[in-house]
């Protein structure tokens, strides 16, 4: 598998915006063009591209320009290594949990 | 298990920065004071200090104050929330690319 890099700092902040997190819901059930994405949203088509440029950037999105036509896709990998930065800390958190009660259980054999 | 309701944009903003994924990480390790906490940062107290705000702000730490003492420590189920958010969104991507694969195979039996 490929190694990407990600830039967690872009990606966090990227899905920070509630329109850019329903970009990224819609383009997980498959890729669409720029005007499909615009439909639910009421939003001018400027500050759609402009939610689009920023999904872009922080690698969770990338499109392609057929003729006229602008298409998005998703960038799992992305998501994957957000989620595994989350994941990562949660288990951290969890180990710590584990060893305390542990301590307790030993303590109380103790007694 | 009681209902939290998690701003993912705070949370998310919160996480878009270096600083705070670090003061994210040590807390995961378990409760730290503002001074344990500032010291692998080259951070003035009120920097460090406006960080652990904006993270307060977000959900993913609370802190007490015990005398001149104020102690952090991590909320895990706003961690979760954000991961729960990723991770739902990925597994929607993965059962669409299931059902592209099962479509696949059924267009070869066909031919």
């Amino acid at each position: 598998m490929a190694k990407y890099s990600i830039d967690l700092d872009q990606a966090f902040s990227a899905l920070a915006d509630p329109t850019r997190r329903a970009i990224v819901s819609r383009l997980c059930e498959g890729p669409k063009t720029v005007s499909e994405l615009s439909e639910p949203f009421q939003l001018a088509l400027p500050s759609l591209l402009k939610h689009v440029q920023v999904l872009e950037q922080s690698g969770l999105v990338t499109s392609e320009k057929a003729g006229r036509v602008r298409t998005c896709k998703i960038e799992p990998h992305a998501l994957h290594a957000t989620e595994a930065w989350i994941h990562q800390h949660i288990a951290v958190w969890e180990q710590r949990l584990d060893r305390l009660e542990a301590h307790i259980a030993r303590m109380k054999r103790k007694r």
